[in-house]
């Protein structure tokens, strides 16, 4: 049997992909502008950042549960389970980018009253313009099964990494040379670090894509760069 | 019909409540011995944080794929279908759990060339004895599905929450007053943060126990005192 009959099944599986779809963009959307917001000190598109998370709390869990019924009512099996499968896994990791883009959204008021580094800011713009870059691409992966697409956003992971480390040492550096800039380096180190995680989320994305198409989970170290959590850096060094 | 009849499908939905079980037991363990070795500085036990992990993901997506080739065997309904999201749902907040855990046994390493501040490391750990002792009770409640336990864990994540924000003033102050405490106190930063996020995934379980027996999402904000993502601390203050 080359396929299941076409029923209402296949509508079910279009819309769920039509619903990731739809958090794919809202995730993709929050991650550039919070850090648009950051970069221009702009709490009014902050504000709209936060806002938009609850959209995609509602859509994940409607996906989670649709995903359920469907598999439910209508017993699918080999690749059409993993659709399903697919589409809950994608889904916590699309919810969680919207996660962690608000969490930067909030964190542009506790700088707002500094004169902010603006070369360590472009930092974070730099790292998050990658980010999304990544987000897009294996969204677009995802929508067209392309499994060659996903494996070259999970090799991309490592340069995010690279940058977070990078920028991380910078503003250790940056908070040695002058208490006052602890403060606002410190929301802008967990800024980068959100950042970062963004880049580990798409990345389980890739993976999931692999398994979609092949029924195997992905084996294999990630390309990880995270020195960060070793690394120390001294004053005046 | 008061119940399904007693089928294999009991002894499936008893293995993967027996999974989650021991994914509990795991992410337990590993809360509290990751700020054990914080405050031993024990790389030995840090590592040994890091290897259990592994298990943790390994049921994760051993748990995902029972859960949901059971639901497309056995065609369950309404509270058994429950069963299995919940299912699907705790496992995921137990395997972040763990990863946050083993975030804090890496940055073990980190910290152990600096004479730590004693005092904020207790800190940190009184954090920690929380969360663990809110993770347990929230496992016990999942267990016994009691509901009533489970709001009680859902209403004290503040206490939690506040605990991070104190201990985050206190970090920047100390890291104002010595320039040679910035590299290690950000460790500990983010070890705070990621338990203060071990509060919020035991959270997300509550509320998976509440819709587990009610079937509605639980609505209501939560008790959230995350005031530390607007804070500032300035020099001197």
């Amino acid at each position: 049997m080359p396929g299941h009959i076409v029923t209402s099944y296949d509508t079910d599986l279009e819309n769920l992909r039509r619903s990731i779809s739809e958090m794919g963009g809202i995730a993709e959307k929050m991650t550039g502008e919070a850090t648009q917001a950051l970069v221009r000190q702009d709490g009014v598109l902050a504000q709209a950042v936060i806002a938009a998370d609850k959209r995609l709390d509602t859509l994940q869990r409607d996906i989670e549960e649709r995903s359920v019924l469907l598999i439910a009512r209508r017993q699918p099996m080999a690749v059409d389970l993993r659709e399903t499968i697919s589409a809950i896994r994608v889904s916590g990791d699309l919810e969680r980018i919207g996660d962690l883009a608000k969490n930067v959204a909030k964190r542009v008021m506790a700088i707002a009253d500094h004169a902010p580094a603006q070369k360590i800011v472009l930092g974070v713009r730099h790292m998050s313009d990658l980010a999304e870059g990544q987000l897009k691409d294996v969204l677009d992966a995802y929508a067209s099964r392309d499994t060659k697409a996903a494996q070259d956003v999970w090799n991309r992971d490592g340069e995010i990494d690279a940058l977070y480390n990078s920028l991380f040492r910078e503003l250790l550096t940056y908070m040695m040379e002058d208490p006052r800039n602890i403060s606002f380096c410190t929301h802008l180190l967990f800024c980068a670090k959100n950042v970062e995680r963004i880049g580990d989320h798409t990345t389980n994305i890739a993976e999931t894509i692999h398994y979609l198409a092949t029924g195997e989970n992905f084996v294999g170290d990630r390309p990880k760069n995270d020195a960060s959590n070793y690394a120390t850096v001294e004053p005046g060094a």
